[in-house]
């Protein structure tokens, strides 16, 4: 069924209030869940919102609970997210990562025990929409093999960049892994093969078949064995700058991905060089980048951040899509 | 032929001499470059050293000029390579952002006018080894197509992470495309096909052949569009935070790569959380990854850093292979 971004986000406010959260901190994370919905990323939105509430029955997520400042080192902070729920607490620590930066130039929040921040750009968009660079990274349960490996003990751990551009952010958004595996499932039920191999089929071959590679599970990194080393370093920075749980230590927690560690960086690109300056090179990249011979007619070549601005454009002017079991689901509550 | 640490070290310092640079910068460049070649990156070490010299012959590196300082937001600070020595004006950028790390937790160098680091990894390692974590990154000319085209028009930009760690640092050290201009053009040579898709044939298909990928420059980014969005959002950072040249204003000054942008933060990480507990999360991790279920037998799965640890070793002791051809033109400098 077509909702509205007001329908989508009154409803999920009303479940996190029925659950017992306050009211502006239910409508704040409501607003979260629902604009990943806007942007195209339902799996973070409302098709993951019924598990969240799971893991609010399962007692994971404390609704009441907010961060609180563990120690700073100036322009580094050390915060625990005291198991709250993870898309606020991301986003308040993003917050006093610009506030840091809006001080020193760079601010950096390593931030323990919280929970899943649902899209990490989410927290790239609110960094480009105050006027500052946003990289941050989250590590996750283990998800895939390290390379080398049959069996997943490393996280996809999503790493985030993002720039404030007058016309439209540049913001890069990707798990370590290839493929989620939301869309592993997407094209196996579609009966679609991948455009690229994600992953290996039990006889250790890489393959483009979503249905062999739900077997194994044994998704490839990006870049193979650059994006195993990458995940490996973003689990041990999140968890050591943070003093938090590593994803080898959330993985002894059980089936459940809880009690996460995370950092977000800002910086103040427009005051580091001057905002025209800034402003110019985006620009012209982004039109070089334009000007490329596409592979093909039908390729239409764009910059990171555009895919999501068409998403949200489109969505907001015609409605936005929604299963009609999760609305269902939602609406139950 | 086999060589010696003090044997390649000696001979690049007197070429460097010769050609002009006062000892003790050439001294410094020359360990850079030898410890490049030491831990199994000729390429960036004596492999690399006859294009500097032609370089500096250009008149593209100044080996007088040394970096300074533009201005200052406190833990972000933008320098001026002044189209200095590439590797020493990265070092002298990475001593500066430990030494800004000390004072603020986290510190930052954009560096702009700069010439080609060699390995970036070696300022991963030169952080790791004054006790801090090394992020930093660099853009290049264009030498790789944006996801979707054909012609070459973003860089590999080199990323770098690296964690200091008591048995050996932890450090990723990855270009943004699957495989480097040399390692495509040594497989060719060896007569070898790539162990996974490098580029693409002159038809359009994803190939392993180094020959084909030759034919076309067309290499393939990490994660396909993922490498193609953190090259650009990287490149962007770069000459955005350096008030510098971005890869496409680099390569508006012709063949030759020169005047690039850097980026160099260091994170004070042993007192973020503790030592005891950062030595910890990584010794874990390290341990539960070195438990996974190996590929094959002769699989042995390492931590990212792990390799050139042992070549290193192994060259140490072994003495160090270099070409012969290679070493009779740095010879007869």
């Amino acid at each position: 069924m077509k909702l509205s971004y007001d329908q989508i986000k009154e409803e999920m406010t009303r479940v996190l209030v029925k659950y017992g959260m306050d009211p502006n901190s239910a409508e704040e994370s409501a607003t979260l869940f629902t604009e990943n919905t806007v942007d195209g990323v339902a799996s973070h939105g409302v098709n993951r919102f019924p598990r969240v509430i799971s893991y609010i029955e399962k007692g994971y997520i404390d609704l009441a609970a907010k961060p609180t400042l563990v120690s700073s080192l100036g322009a580094l902070e050390k915060w625990d997210g005291n198991l709250g729920m993870g898309n606020l607490n991301a986003k308040q620590c993003m917050d006093r990562a610009i506030e840091l930066a809006g001080k020193y130039g760079i601010g950096a929040v390593a931030l323990r025990n919280t929970n899943h921040w649902m899209r990490g750009g989410a927290y790239g968009w609110q960094a480009a929409n105050a006027g500052y660079v946003g990289i941050c990274w989250t590590n996750t349960q283990p998800n895939m093999p390290a390379w080398g490996a049959k069996d997943r003990r490393i996280g996809n751990n999503p790493f985030i960049i993002a720039l404030p551009r007058k016309d439209g952010h540049v913001v890069v958004d990707a798990a370590m892994a290839q493929y989620s595996y939301g869309k592993i499932e997407e094209m196996k039920y579609a009966g679609k093969q991948l455009p690229f191999p994600g992953g290996y089929d039990e006889a250790g071959n890489l393959t483009t078949d979503p249905g062999e590679i739900m077997k194994t599970w044994r998704v490839i990194p990006i870049g193979f064995w650059k994006g195993s080393g990458f995940s490996i370093v973003l689990d041990m920075l999140a968890a050591g700058l943070s003093e938090g749980n590593s994803t080898y230590e959330v993985g002894k927690l059980g089936e459940d991905e809880y009690a996460l560690s995370q950092v977000l960086i800002a910086i103040d690109l427009k005051k580091s060089s001057s905002e025209e300056y800034a402003e110019k090179i985006m620009n012209d990249t982004i039109a070089d980048i334009k000007a490329s011979v596409p592979v093909s007619e039908q390729m239409r070549i764009m910059y990171p951040g555009e895919p999501e601005l068409l998403t949200r454009r489109r969505n907001l002017e015609n409605g936005i899509e929604v299963e009609d079991s999760v609305w269902k689901t939602i609406t139950s509550f």
